[in-house]
């Protein structure tokens, strides 16, 4: 059950002028499921991503990042789900490549124009074959966005697409982002089995789009964390199609540029959430904030750490207010000279560690109403300095094992 | 069900000449369990210790190094188990001083000459009037020492108690090791909510045991892993009595010396695999090797991002042959420059990948054959070197989280 998050109204979900989209069971790895999305981007838009960190990222994320380096506009991407098309060498690389040669073949560009995601299980091929024959389909079914069907067409084991959206009125007139996004499980910074997209109308140069792409994904896709498992296959790409010239961004300076970009980072944040909220077993949404950092890196290192802890996450799913499980883990996290007395613990707004000890007011009562909630604040406070940073994960539940010893069945 | 791992037999654990022991039902957190135990150590003992690298280490961890440094001789060993005396500040410092002033009084013996450990619940204080009574009352019983009462006496959530013991002849007679330790959860490197105690009546003088302790600990209780979690109160102790002149070790260099320590680590190995075997939840015992690395911190990096993958380890519960998911573990475990195709998995004997992919002859039987086996290897090379490690680990099951979300109750 995922953590207060529901189905979008299709209604809710706003076009974005200047693409196409189109769909196909192609049964890559089981039947009756759309898993073949096709995107067609207008000429002239600009398009940016970030991608796995993992080094055995795969084939789909090489050619991506290659693509992109070419510099000759992306006109198509391609998703698949089913298979990650990971851990499969040079034939990997063949048939993503053979991918995106179909896509641009019917489409009438380049093999270079386009981007291709995969994701599912790694280690197997893809079954090129069906493969092909979806993206026949899926590009004769080419029309008017539906941003519900390209959620839904991304999931694997998510239990619900995935998808937000907002109009800015800003600069002349008002712009539309779109974006949709799936989990679920392996997900974790930099980044996770994570696919995100997020589209507007507006126009944004390009070197400022590739500069907020990796902004955006900082504040969002990679603060997320579900089982520390980085995967092969993450990609989040931002498409600004430039249909719209309500705002026009070259460099990044303009007066209206903080706010589209804000609000980019606000559905992004959204759309992030919403893969904690339905992590692989989630019952709670749990945000981890850490203050008074020396830098921001060590403040993601005890973020991590408490949002990691198999420990900290099953006294969450039992709601237990185990808080020295919490103290154990911000003691882990890697920060040599940590002085464990001044550090001050919150779980919601209950002060419970004081100074490094328990403190002297705090009622197990109070901690018990707090872990009682499905959403429930860690403030860690390291009295180090002025830095801090926010990680959102969920606990871990019998599900999460359920899911993941099933996964391939 | 712990993994191929049953209570040792009584007589199996041989008497070191120079300890004695007491226990006590002292009521720590529950009724009607042995939680404190005494070791008393005959004077001119060599002791060492190694310690938990957590920076929120507990009070009695800070006593121990304290005591160990101020260099007096140790003279007794004092464990409770329910409660860790760790996120206890001030007040946690003042309780594990009165424990060893107590022992002390009743041996005779300063406070400085007395080791405190404690293990349990962390952020609670000790109930230091039931502690103090079963402090008198383990020391009127000290006695000859019963390894297994004292393997049974320093239990939390172990199912067995976990002990080992042998002899060895070497110089001019023979020596006899024997030791005792406890998981079970918490559990990795530098170190676990482990306890670890190893006695010997050799002759060791103490600088080459302190020497000796970190060696045997890095063989032994830092290869093993069961969730990641580093606790706040992981302790291993080595004495060596000298009550036996079969070998007298004063530089590490005589010719007996290397037999000795090898011997040492061969027992530490069993008691830091027994941990493993009976870790929360565990069904499987994980062999993790990784071979041509460029350095050992490398291969380690490796070894813990396979060991402490939720993927990973849901998928060995499931004896699923999901390999791909070791594979996404070595790519994320941090590596900057790794190079995919020049990695080779084995599974058991079974070839899986080879060159970072699918190895053309593999056939999921061959790896679905080795997964449904208890105990398991995964042999990883990285094409870069010739630095390797091992490291043991289990999986993850339904069981896991039972047991950390009823820990407390």
């Amino acid at each position: 059950m995922p953590v207060n998050l529901n189905v979008p109204a299709a209604e809710s979900l706003f076009v974005v002028d200047g693409l196409e989209m189109g769909y196909a069971m192609a049964q890559i790895r089981k039947p009756n499921r759309k898993d073949v999305l096709v995107v067609r981007v207008a000429e002239g838009s600009s398009v940016a991503g970030v991608f796995t960190k993992n080094r055995f990222c795969a084939a789909p994320v090489q050619i991506c990042q290659a693509n992109l380096k070419a510099g000759k506009g992306i006109r198509a991407l391609v998703v698949n789900t089913g298979c990650a098309n990971a851990g499969t060498g040079e034939r990997g690389l063949a048939d993503a490549r053979a991918t995106t040669a179909k896509v641009a073949e019917l489409l009438g560009v380049q093999a270079e124009q386009i981007l291709v995601f995969s994701t599912g299980v790694i280690l197997e091929n893809l079954p090129m074959d069906r493969l092909l024959l979806g993206i026949n389909q899926a590009v004769a079914g080419l029309g008017k966005a539906n941003w519900l069907d390209a959620a839904t067409a991304i999931m694997t084991t998510d239990t619900l697409p995935k998808a937000s959206s907002s109009k800015l009125k800003v600069g002349t007139g008002e712009i539309t982002i779109t974006g949709v996004s799936k989990g679920a499980g392996m997900i974790r910074p930099n980044m996770a089995t994570m696919l995100g997209y997020l589209a507007t109308d507006a126009t944004i140069a390009q070197p400022v789009l590739e500069k907020w792409t990796t902004a955006i994904a900082d504040a969002s896709f990679n603060r997320i964390t579900i089982d520390g498992d980085t995967s092969t296959n993450d990609s989040f790409v931002v498409i600004a199609t430039g249909k719209s010239m309500a705002v026009n961004i070259q460099t990044g300076n303009e007066p209206e540029a903080a706010a589209v970009l804000e609000a980019m980072k606000v559905e992004s944040i959204k759309l992030a959430q919403a893969i904690v909220r339905d992590g692989e077993g989630a019952t709670k949404f749990i945000t981890v904030k850490v203050e008074q950092a020396g830098t921001e890196e060590e403040a993601l290192k005890v973020a991590y750490a408490i949002g990691h802890s198999p420990l900290v996450k099953t006294a969450f799913f039992a709601s237990d207010p185990n808080l020295g499980r919490i103290l154990a883990a911000v003691g882990y996290a890697g920060i040599e000279d940590l002085d464990q007395t001044k550090i001050q613990l919150y779980l919601g707004d209950v002060y419970v560690a004081q100074n490094g000890g328990r403190h002297p007011d705090y009622r197990e009562e109070q901690g018990q109403a707090v872990m009682n909630d499905a959403e429930i604040t860690v403030r860690v406070q390291l009295g180090r300095g002025i830095a801090s940073t926010t990680v959102w994960t969920t606990d871990f539940s019998h599900e999460y094992v359920t899911i993941n010893a099933d996964y391939r069945s």
